[in-house]
Formats: C-alpha cells, structure tokens, sequence
C-alpha cells in the first residue's frame, strides 16, 4: 500500500506554566525527524541567538509586509515586539512529507486553527492548578499578586481545551512524551491522512 | 484533572488474509487489561473450547431470541451456523473503564458502526496484494481457483477502508501492534472522549 506522504502539522498549546516548553524539547530529543518551526520577530537577537535556528530576525516594516502579504500562520504583539509562524517553511516541509513541531500560546493556536485546521492541535495542561501554582511559586521569581493572576488566567485558559484535538497533562515529562508520540503515530494511521492506494 | 473512565471498543477488521487474528492476538499479550469481546455461536463446542472464554455456546432458539430483542452488537451466519457478539458484556466493560477488543469480519464491523459509532473502527491491511498471494499460497492448502478468490475478494474488500478511522499496514507484527497501542493511547488523549474537569 502506497502511504501518503505529506507530515503533520503538530501544534502544542496551553496555559502558561503547563510546560509545553520542555515537552516540546523532549519531542524533539525523541523524534529527531520533528522539524521545529522557527518563528519570525521584530526584536533585536540576543548573545547566542542564531538568525534562522531560534528566530528569522525581522524589520518592524518587512514584518509587516508579512503580515500583509498573508505570509504569517498566526502572529502576535508581546511587549512591543511582534512575533509571527512563516507559513512558508512550514508548508513546504509538510509537502516534503516532513512533520513540524509548533509551541504556541493559546491565541496563536487559535489563529492557526482557522488557516490550517488540518493540523493536530495538543492541549497540554498541568495535573492541577495546584501543581501549577506550587511550579509557579518554586520559581521564586513572582510576587503572590503575580502568582494569582498567573493562575487565574492558567484558569481561564483551560476552558478552550474543548477546541483542541487531543489533551495532554503533563505529570511526568517521559510519560506525557510517550502520549505525544502516540498521537503523532496515531495521526500517521488515519485514514483520512493517507492516499490508500493498492 | 480528572480523567474519563469509560473504556474504549476497538474493531479490528480487514479483508481475510491480513492477519488481524495474530494481531490480536499480539495486542492482548502486550496489553493485558485489553478485555477480549467473547462471541455467541450456535455451533457445537469442539474439543478443547471453553463456555464463556472462547464462546457463548447458545442454542439457536436462544440465537434467535438475542437477535429479536436488539442484544447483539452484529450477527452473521457462516456454513449454517450463527455467531454474534452480545452487546451486555461489552457494554459492562465499557462503562467500568475497561478497552474492549474486537476482531470481525467488515461486514460485522458495518453493523457495529451503526449500533456503536463511538468505537475506533481499525482497518488491517496487508503490504500489497502480492504478498497477500505469498501468504495464502504459502498455506498450501488451497487450489489456485480458491486462491484467485480470495484475491479477488480482499481486493473488492479493501475499497472499505474509507469506512474506517485507521488504516495499520501488517507488513511486520511487531511494528504493527506498535501502531495499534499507539491509536488506543491516542484514542484515550482525545479532548472529545474525556469529561474534562478542574
């Protein structure tokens, strides 16, 4: 049987402090096929940071010729910086059967949802809310003020799981890992995936 | 967050030939709490098979009684006599959390569909049509008359996959009952099966 050859667009969203960070990097470490799909942004590069691994470095004015040529998958303002998916790349990896990786905040999943529904769309959450404020709190680095309002919108966030494909909680790293792999292999074995032909 | 309980029912079907018993089989020695869906027949117990493990021995008045009163999932008649598969028992295990498997026939898996869309309907295949001939002819126990049969049918049997939710080619045992677990780890990830609570 021939199988289809087009990849996956995979995209791994969820409130904030659910830890789709590292689970993205441990995906990766697995499946070294998993293309990541670098992003596009209108701030300067950081020490260490290399143009075309962790960002296309970008104009205010070439960013937004992106935006208006329709060349952005989703994009969005962060602290005066714009922050955008190339639909380019991702498209033609899809096409070379390649499958991409994208770790996205819940608005740009949504963005996403609307131009490329044939994407798979992961929900990770934390096991509780909780374990989401004692992760918060471990950091050390936030005010109870900043705690609360983090797990408020963590809160509130968790309702669009009901958009999402699949949801993962992510209790332990090298289990939650084993999920997503699943549902990647699961994916592949869709029959509405593939050009079945005998 | 609390994870739905309720098991999954998994068909496996597949034109004749395309070893979804050894599959099975396979399957449920990887996943032991994978509970077998036990059939209902009217033919006699042979020497060996056991009441309740390998059938429901049951008389064909009582057959026929279980068909009128809308308790089994599907039946069929194969050289005179009737097997089906109660609906009781699978249910039971459902609702208690348990998977349940079935191996079936496309036809009986069509009837399913419509008794119980909610289960994951999977299609097994052979590599090709070629290597189909090699296992049948390998057998040795059939006349090239009966083997262009049955050629013929799994290839007009093959056209059912557009019916199914996934597609796993047996080309190898081992790499196929991989996809397999992967489609029911996938399957129990998926936001549309869970009743999502916080």
């Amino acid at each position: 049987m021939e199988e289809n050859r087009q990849g996956l667009l995979i995209v791994l969203s969820g409130p904030s402090g659910a830890g789709k960070g590292t689970l993205c990097k441990e995906l990766m470490h697995n499946l070294p096929t998993l293309q990541y799909s670098v992003s596009a942004t209108t701030r300067d590069p950081r020490p260490g940071e290399t143009e075309g691994k962790d960002y296309f470095f970008v104009s205010r004015e070439k960013f937004t010729e992106l935006i208006r040529q329709n060349q952005l998958l989703e994009h969005a303002e962060f602290c005066g910086n714009f922050y955008g998916t190339p639909q380019a790349p991702v498209q033609h990896a899809i096409t070379q059967g390649k499958d991409v990786i994208l770790e996205i905040e819940i608005r740009g999943a949504e963005q996403i949802r609307r131009k490329f529904p044939q994407a798979v769309f992961i929900f990770i959450v934390p096991p509780s809310l909780e374990e989401l404020r004692a992760r918060i709190t471990k950091r050390g680095t936030e005010t109870e003020e900043k705690i609360r309002q983090r797990l408020d919108k963590a809160s509130d966030e968790l309702h669009y799981v009901s958009e999402y494909d699949y949801v993962v909680v992510n209790d332990q790293v090298e289990t939650a890992v084993e999920k997503l792999k699943a549902i990647i292999t699961a994916e592949k074995c869709k029959v509405k995936r593939r050009l079945v032909q005998f």
